[in-house]
């Protein structure tokens, strides 16, 4: 089993666990932003002698009007600014299910508003990683659903900070995955790491326990890391019973389900 | 709004209902074949002026152990020769989750099954549909989760009796879906329709009735129609609230819908 924990990131755990147990990095998601601004927030969690991986997330681009549309890419561009307040230089998009559109063209509006949006988070040094979700959530979430479709939208923007998260739960089933992990080298921005319980208990909060479930999780680490990449490996499990216990217990079963099966 | 029943076919549904509203196809269950040998379920469904448009299901080749796998070869064999006694010409293959093997090992399984029972069905006279399921069943139903994958099982089997069967809902998400619709011109065996409704109040029973969700069912069934299908159309609707209501009354249901949406 290994022991380290340098790339250990962790989602949804409160700060004071992750220092507790000497976790060093933390993804922070918008809607947990409350009641202080993204600077204070940020010297919060830097001041922990944290560091912020990701903030999560950007997106939702599909809208079935313009004024809609247009609306989704200023807040867009307000979470750009958002990351650079919390001192992070990762946005997560979640591109956006259909939003009343046939599924071309709410896939043709995620790729237009990653465009409207890619030269405003270069000008604040900010990268953007498509993160695309299992099929499951195409009609709701993410009309980007294969990391093959992740990788076609960077190419062609085909500019350098633009690529794409990868989280095993919402790829791991892709007959292509190894082929597509290879074919995001140099363009891997994130690995989120998690398992899928068979059968789900819930789909959108059924996420388990790496280890608990059937990802081929070490096989999926290997690829990513031959693919090149070195960056915080994020701990993202949606799961209510999960939810429940105390964080700092959680932040515990985490740590070592992390090196034992990662 | 189309008048035109004659390709509809109902799983699930009973014989009566039906008949009772001029319903030409029936899809069959194995599970659901009780009491009576499938001689006389095959002249019952028959005698009520039906046809039998598939038997579902062979298939869940992947096992832990060799024992395992053999059992389930056997199974399949004993299904092909149900498929007869039935009277129809089509075994649907749902091809098994990953039965406690890696996914690699399990997917080479269902190449090896249906290597080893295509001979058997061919000298009975029993097509062999591989259906490839949505993703979220990879781990405990199929491996087999795009229809890409798929079509190159049928190409690697090369045998003119070995095709595909297309639910709506379990391909309408993939970005390939046209294009691999496309390329199984020549061995589309059965289509399904249903919808996905959003976000899905049950994984595995969560089917809408069609016009409810979000498929573009009219462009799948085109497409399929344009890859040279023009068999049964068969509404495959699993829904515990569905289910509750009388036949008569889900039949009309399912006529109406079908009429209007797909």
């Amino acid at each position: 089993m290994s022991t380290d924990l340098a790339r250990l990131s962790l989602n949804q755990a409160t700060c004071e666990a992750c220092v507790a147990h000497q976790v060093p990095h933390i993804g922070v998601w918008r809607h947990k932003l409350e009641g202080d601004s993204e600077e204070i927030w940020g010297k919060r969690i830097r001041d922990a002698g944290l560091g912020c991986s990701s903030l999560c997330r950007g997106g939702m681009f599909p809208a079935a009007t313009a004024e809609e549309r247009r609306r989704h890419i200023e807040d867009n561009l307000k979470a750009i600014d958002q990351a650079v307040g919390l001192g992070t230089d990762l946005l997560v998009l979640v591109c956006g299910g259909q939003g009343g559109c046939d599924l071309d063209s709410a896939r043709a509006m995620v790729l237009d508003g990653i465009g409207a949006i890619e030269r405003h988070a270069a000008k604040c040094g900010v990268r953007l990683a498509i993160e695309p979700l299992h099929p499951m959530f195409t009609a709701d979430r993410s009309v980007i659903v294969t990391l093959e479709h992740a990788n076609d939208f960077c190419e062609k923007l085909d500019v350098a900070h633009v690529g794409v998260a990868i989280d095993a739960y919402h790829v791991w089933w892709d007959p292509h995955v190894y082929r597509e992990i290879g074919r995001a080298r140099g363009r891997i921005l994130g690995f989120h790491v998690n398992d899928w319980i068979a059968p789900p208990p819930d789909v959108l909060r059924g996420r388990g326990m790496m280890g608990d479930g059937v990802i081929e999780l070490k096989r999926l680490r290997a690829a990513v890391e031959e693919a090149g990449y070195t960056g915080p490996i994020e701990v993202e499990i949606f799961n209510e019973r999960l939810w429940s216990k105390p964080a700092l217990e959680i932040v515990e079963r985490v740590k070592k389900a992390y090196l034992a099966n990662c």
